[in-house]
C-alpha cells in the first residue's frame, strides 16, 4: 500500500495539483518504514542465494509445514533448523520431497553439496562425537549457501596428530569452522594453525564445570591466537551462515 | 544536504523532467535516512522541556565544556552527569552560570525546583545516607524535566515506621523512584504500600556479597509486589528522567 | 475484631471510663496492625478497577477454583495467571464461565477489550514468535486493567524496517512494553525512537549464553536509551499492570 | 576393639609388664580416632533430646526402612527428611507406625507438638504459599527437638500489615525463623521488627532473575537490620534445626 | 507532634466534641506512623544494653564526630564501625575519651569485657592471621552487648589439632561464632564438634577462585553439620551482635 | 599411506634420485603429522598398562558394543564409562562377558582388584553416601590401571573422630582421592593429615546454593592445606586416573 | 640445529651409509618438532603483509624496546598493543620515528591508511564516544594489515537514524567491525542491515549491571541477526585483525 | 603440658594408684588433642625435606621477620611467599642473608637448584611471559622441596611447535606444571602428549572475559585429556609442592 501513497504523491507533484513543499511535508509525516522497507527489500534482493530459514522452536507443525509450503513457492532452497524428531515426522508427512537430517536436525529442500571450482570452501572440525550434530548443523547450512564443505570430525586436542593432520584441510578453505565442547581449546590450537578466518562455536557437551558450554565459550574468546571469533553456544546455524557469507566473497576470488 | 537532494528531486517531477517511476526507482536508492532523519527531528521537538543531557565519564574537561556551551545556546535547560569534581572545577572555570551539585556530581543550567499546581509530582525515596548521591541524581533530573520532587530520605527497612511515614508523600505522587543498596528491600515494601509507578534503583552501596549492587538488583527484579520496574544499578539519571515521563503525561492531567 | 476493640476503647473514653492517658497507653499495646489493617484497606479501595489476581504455581487445581470462586463474588474481574493447561481443565469444568487464554496460560473472568477514547492506551511490542505468550500475558492483564491495548507483533531489530514501522503505535500509547528474548536489543531500539514510558520485559526465549534470560534482562538494564526501566524475566503480568497503571493516570487527561 | 586395645594397655602398665614410656610410645601410635571416638560419643550423649535424622536423597526405600528400623531401638524420636512421596509409600508399609507429612515430605516417629510451659518457642514465619513446604519442613524439625512452634503464614512484605499483626508472636519467641522466596524481603522487615535471634531461609520459589533462590539468598545475607543469620536455600531443616538449640538454651532459662 | 494529635482527639472524644464515629474516621486518616512510632519506640526501649552503632562508610569526620557526641548523651555504650584511620584520628581529635581498635577498625565508648558470672558466653574462632580484623569486630562488638567473649586464633582445619584443642572453650560457650577466608572448612568441622548454635562468617581472605569471599559463603552455605547459620562477607559485627542476641538470653539462664 | 610416502622418499634418496636437498624441500611439504603420527604412536606404547576408554555419553548403544568389540581384540583390559542402564543392557547381551557396575555405571572387561605388594596404592575417601557413584569411578578406574585401592566411605567432616581414623589408609597410600559434594570441606582436612598428593573430587551432591557441585569445587581449589589438586565436578574416572598414574610411579620405588 | 640433523640423516641415506629403515626409525624418535617448525616457518611467510605484533602488558620499556628494534629489521610493519603512555614515552625516546596513537595506546612502524583501488575494504563503526579507543585500536589494526578502513564513529542505536545513515559504508565493506559497550544492541541492529561478515566487539564501557562488558557480550553473543560473530571484551586488535584477514581475500576479488 | 598430664596418669596406673577403669575414665575426658598433638607431631617430622613455608600477605614486616629469624633456628629452608618488594626490603635488611626473588616475589633460605641423579624431576611450562611470576612461583617451590625442575617457558598453543618441542623436558618429568592465562589451553595439550602426572596453574593474566583467570581455571576443569588436576588461580606455590610431593616419591624410585 505504501508504495502507492508513495506513487501517488509523486503523481500530484507532476500534476501539479501538489507544491514541492507541501510533498515534503507530506513525506516528513509519511511513516519512513514505507521508504525503509523499499529499500530493505532491495537489500534482500542482493542476497539471494542464502536460503530463507525457518527457526522451529516455539512453532507447532502445522504452523512449521505453512510457512515452509509457503517459501517454497518463491525459493529454491529452504532451510529449517532445531527441528525436533516429532515435527519432523509431520512436516514431511505434509511434504514429502523435504530431506531430513537426523544429526543436526535440520529440514531441507533444494540442499546439494556444492563441488569445489567455483564456490567458495568451508572447513568444518569437531573435537569429539558429541559435537558432531552443531558441526553438522553447520556444514548444512553452509552448503545451503552454495559453499563447498570440507568435514574434518574427531580433532580434540588429546590427540593432536589428528589435529596437525587437518592442516592440509586448512589451507584449502576459505574459512573455518571450529566446533568444540568441554574446554574448547580446539579454537586456539587451530588459530595457531592457519592463516583463514575461524569461526569457534563453543558446544554444551560436556558436565560439571562446563556449565551447559560457558567454559568452551570463555576459553574461545580468550584464545591468544588472532583471527578467531566466536558464536553464542550450540550456534551451528550462524557459524554456517557466516562462514559461507566469508567464503563466497572470498571464493569468488579464486 | 539531503533535504535538499529531496527537495531537487520533487522539483524535477514537478517540472516533468523527472517521470514518476524514476523519481520512485531514486527514492529507493537514496538513503533512508534522509527521510529518516526529518522524521526524527521532528520527533525530537516534541520532546521540547526535557533538558539535553552530557554523559562526562571518557570526556575531557574541555570537551565538555564545548558541547556544554553549544547545547546553552540553543536549549533553556543543560544537565551533565557523572562529572568528576575536578572536571567541574574546570568546566564552572569556563562556564560560571553553572551550577555544581557535588552530591550527585550533576552540573546544571536553568535548574528550578519546580513548583506543584501544574506540575506533576515525583517522590524519591532513599533507603540509606549512602544511597543520596544516586537519589539526589534522581531528584535533580525529574526537577530539569519540569517536575515537582519529593525528597523522602532515610527510609530504610529496617525502620519500618519511618517507612510507613512516608504514605503521604507517596499518595501524592504521580511516580515513586524508590533507591537502595544493602539487599534492596525498600522497594518491595513500598510497592506495597502505593499504588503509584515504582521505578526501583538498585545502588552499589554494600559490601560483601553485595557484588557491587547485584544483590539489591535481583531483590527488586524478583520483588513479589506489583507495579515495580528497575533500572540499572545506580542509574539515578535514568530513573529521574522516566519518572518525570510519567509524571508529566499524569501531572497535566490534574 | 481490633476495629471493634478500637471502637470499644473510644467509646470508654467518651464515656469517661477510660481516661485519655490510659488510653494512650492502651493504644500504644494495642497491635499497630488494627489501625494500619484499616488504612491499608481504604487504600486498597482506592485501586478499585484493577482485577484482583491469582499467581497459580504452587496451588491445587481445586484451591484454585476455591479462591477463583470466591473472588467472583466480591469483584468485577478476575485474572488467574501462570495456570498450566491441567490445571485450567479442571478449574473451568467448575467454572465454566472463566475465559482461558492458552497462549500466555491465563484465565480470566469478566476480561473485555476497552475501547479507546476514555481509556489509557499500552503498546505491546514483541521481538519474536516465542516471545508471545509473554507479551499477550502482559496485554491480556493491561486489558483487565481497563486499558486499550495495541499489539504489536514479529517486530526483531533484524528486521529494522518493521519496527520503523511501529512508530504510530508508539505515538499513540500513553506507555509501552517491550517483550523481547535472544539479546533484547529491542528495548534500546524502541527507547530511542518514543518519548513514552517504555517498560522492557526480557523472555527466557533463546539458548546458550542466553543463559536463561538472563542476557535479554542485562541489555536492557544497561540500554543506552533513557527512559526504559525493566521486569524480571518472562514477567509479563507485571509489565502489563505497571504499563496500566501509568496509563490509566495518563488516559484519564485525554 | 580400639577401646579394649587400650584397656589392655593400662592393665599391662598397672601390671608392670609395660613401663611408662613405652605406654607414651604406643598412645603416640595407637589410631588417634579410638579416643577421638569415644570423646565424641560422650559429647553426643550430650545431645540428647535432639533426634537421629535421615537425609533421604540418594538412598533406596529399603536402606531407609533399614535405618529407620535400627534408629528406633536406641531414640524416642526418629526425623527423615526430603522424603520422596514413593519412598514414602514403601517405608510406611514397613513401618506402618511413622507419620507421613506429605507437604515438607518428612517422615517422623515419636511427633508431638510440645506445649508452651517449660519449653522453648520458635516462631516460623513463611512469606508465601510456595514457601510452606520449607517453613514446615523448619516447623516439624523444631517440634521434633523438643520446642514449641508458633506458625504464621502467608505474611509477605507486599502485605505489610500481616508483617506487623505478627509482632506479638515474634515478641513471644526466643527464635525466629523467616522463610521467603522471590525476593525474600521478609527477612530484613522481620529483623527490623524484633530483637529476637533471626533465622532467615531463601527458598527457590520465583522464576526468571531468582535463579533458583539466588536472589532471596543475597537479598537475607545483605539484609541491612542486625540479628540475622541466613541458611542454605530450602533448607528448613537446618533453620529448625539451629532454631531450637537456640529455644532450647533460651527458654530453659524462662 | 503526633502523640499529640493522638491525644488531642482522645481529649475530644472524652469532652463529647467529637464522636466515637468520628474519632475513628480521624484515627484512619492519621498517618499510621504516629501509633506504629509509639510501639516501636517502646520496643527499642527493651533492647537497652545493645550499643548505639554507627556505620562510617559514606560519612564524613564531622558528620561521624556529630553522630556520635549526640548518642553518648543518651545512652552508656556508643560503637562506630568500619572507620577508616583517618577518619578515626578525626573523631578521637574530637572526642578524646573514644577507644580506637585498629584491627578491626572500631571505635567504641563504654567498651569493657563483661566476666563471665552472671554473663552470656561467646566464644570467637579465626581460621588465619588474616581473618582475624572480622573476627575481633565481632568479639568487640559482642563485649559491647554485654557478654563475655573467649577468642581462640588461628585454628584452620590445616592445622586440626588446634581445632579439636578448641574444644573446651566450645562446651563454654552459648553461642559460637566462626570466621574464615580462603575455602571456609572451618564452619563445617566445628559445627560437627559442637552442639552450640553456630554463626559463621565468611571473609574475603583469599586469592583467585575465591571471588572475594564468595567461595567460603557457599562452603558455609553448604555445611553438612547442622547448626550453623551464615552472615554476609566479612560482617564481623553482625555476627558479634547476633551472637550476643543468643547468650543473652541463654546465659540468663546460667 | 603417509609411512609410505616416507620411506619412497628415503629409498629415493638412497637410490641418488633425489638429492638431499630435494628430500629437505620435500619433507618440509608432507604433512607433518605422518612423522607425528608415528611418533605418537610410540608414545601411546610407553602407556600399556592403562586400559582403553570409551565415554558412552552421545553414542548409541550399538556404537558402544562395536567400539569395545574392536579394543577388546587389541587390549587387556577396556572401561566404559556414564553408560546409561539401558545401554548397559544392549551392550551386554551382545558382549556378555563385560561386568557392569551398577553404581558408578561402569561397564569392565579384565577387571581385577591389584593386590598390594608390587603395585601402587590409592586411597579413595567418600565423604557422604550420595558421593559413592562417583568415588567408585575413581575406584574401578584406578583398579583398571593396575594399583590397589583403599576404599574409605563415609568419612564427612561433621563426624571428624571417623575422618581421624582413617590416619592408617592415608598413610599407606601412594596417593589419595577425596570425593566430597555440599561443602566440599573433607578436603581441606585431609590435605592437613598426611603428606600425600591429594586429588579433590567435587561432586554434585547438594541443594540450594550448592549450584550442582560450584560451592565444593570453589572450596578444594581454595582450600589452605597444600598437595591438594582439584579435577572437574563428578569428575571420578579423572581422579582414579590420575591418582594411578602417580601410584605407579611411586610405587615402582616400593 | 634440528634443520642439520635432519640433513646429516639424510647425506648418509644417500651416502649409503644408513639404511633406509635406520633412517625411518630415526625419524620416528627425533622431535617432530623439527619438522613441525620448518613447516610452520613456511606456513608464517605465507602471511607475509600482516605485521607483526608485540602484546606490552608485562614486558618492561626495555624489552619492548629490544623487541620491536629486533622486529623492525625484518619486517616492513610493527605493531605494539596495550602499551601504556609511559612505557610509550621511553619506547619512543629509543625508537622516535615509530608512530604514537594515544587513544588506542597502539605504537606503529610503518603505518599507512592504504587507498581502496585494490586494497579490501573494512567499515569499523563505534557506539559511543567511549567506545573509540577499541574502535581505533580495530581500526589502526586492519590498516597495518593493509586494507582500507571506514571510521563511522558515534551511532548508538539511541539514535537510529545516524546508524541508517551508515548504509552506504556498510555496502562498500568486505567485513564490518561493530564496536559497543552498554548493552551492545548496535551489533544486532547493524547485522540485520547488512549481508557481508561483521565483526562484534563489546567494550567495558557501561557502569553497574554492565559487569566490566559482560552484558555487551551477552547481547552481541544472543544476536538474532545471522552473519555476527564476536571478540573478547575491549579486544579491537583481534577484531582488526580478523576483519583484515577476511578483507583481504575478498578485496583480492574486487 | 598435656604430655605430662598423660605420663603421670600412666605413672599413676603403673603405681597401683590409679585403677584401669579410672585411667580410661580420665582418658576419656582429657581433651583428645593432646594425644592428637603428639601423633601429629610425629606426622610432620616424616615431612622433613619441605621448606617451612610463610605466607605474607596480611603480616607487617616485623611479624615476616620474627617468623623467618625463629624458623631459621630449627630448618634448613625457609620460603616466604607472595612477599611485596618493600615488605622485602624491609625484611632482607634485617635478615641479609635471605635470598630475593624479584619475578615471583618470594624469599628463600638456603634455596639451591638440586642435581637431577638421585632426585625427583618436575618440568614447569609457562605459556606466556605474563605467566612467568607464577611458573617461576612453583620452581622455585618444588626446588626448595628437593626435586630437580626443568623451565620451559614461552610455550603457549598459538606457537604449536613451541609445545611439540617441549616434548623431551615432559618425558623426563616425574610430574609437570602447566602456567596458563588467557584461554589456558595449554593443559589440556600437554596432557594430551605426555602421560606423567600433570598439575594446571591457571593465572589471572588476561583480560575482558578472562574474569581475573575464571575462563583459564574452567578450562583446565573441562580439560578432556586424562591426567591433569588443577590448582587455585595464580597458586604456583601450590602447584610446586604438589609436583615434588609427587616426583619425590617417583623420583626415589629411579
Amino acid at each position: 500500500m505504501d508504495p502507492e501513497r508513495l506513487e501517488a504523491l509523486l503523481g500530484a507533484v507532476q500534476a501539479g495539483e501538489t507544491s514541492v513543499a507541501e510533498a515534503l511535508a507530506a513525506l516528513r509525516t509519511m511513516p519512513v518504514d514505507a521508504l525503509a522497507y523499499a529499500r530493505l527489500d532491495t537489500h534482500r534482493a542482493l542476497r539471494t542465494g542464502f536460503p530463507e530459514v525457518v527457526f522451529c522452536p516455539g512453532k507447532t507443525p502445522e504452523q512449521v509445514v505453512g510457512i515452509l509450503a509457503r517459501l517454497r513457492e518463491h525459493h529454491d532452497r529452504v532451510l529449517a533448523t532445531r527441528c525436533e524428531p516429532a515435527v519432523a515426522d509431520v512436516v514431511r508427512a505434509a511434504l514429502p520431497d523435504l530431506q531430513w537430517h537426523p544429526l543436526p536436525r535440520l529440514l531441507t529442500w533444494g540442499h546439494v553439496a556444492p563441488e569445489p571450482p567455483g564456490a567458495g570452501r568451508v572447513a568444518v572440525l569437531a573435537a569429539g562425537t558429541a559435537d558432531l550434530a552443531v558441526a553438522e548443523e553447520a556444514a548444512v547450512t553452509a552448503e545451503m549457501a552454495g559453499v563447498c564443505v570440507e568435514r574434518v570430525w574427531d580433532v580434540g586436542v588429546a590427540g593432536l596428530h589428528r589435529v596437525l593432520a587437518a592442516r592440509p584441510q586448512l589451507d584449502a578453505a576459505d574459512a573455518v569452522v571450529v566446533v568444540a565442547g568441554m574446554e574448547g581449546a580446539l579454537a586456539s590450537v587451530v588459530g595457531g594453525l592457519t592463516d583463514r578466518p575461524v569461526i569457534a562455536v563453543p558446544t554444551s557437551v560436556g558436565y560439571g564445570a562446563s556449565f551447559g558450554g560457558l567454559a568452551a565459550l570463555l576459553t574461545m574468546l580468550n584464545g591468544c591466537a588472532a583471527g578467531v571469533a566466536v558464536m553464542n553456544i550450540d550456534n551451528g546455524f550462524g557459524a554456517g551462515h557466516l562462514a559461507a557469507r566469508i567464503a563466497r566473497r572470498a571464493g569468488g576470488a579464486a
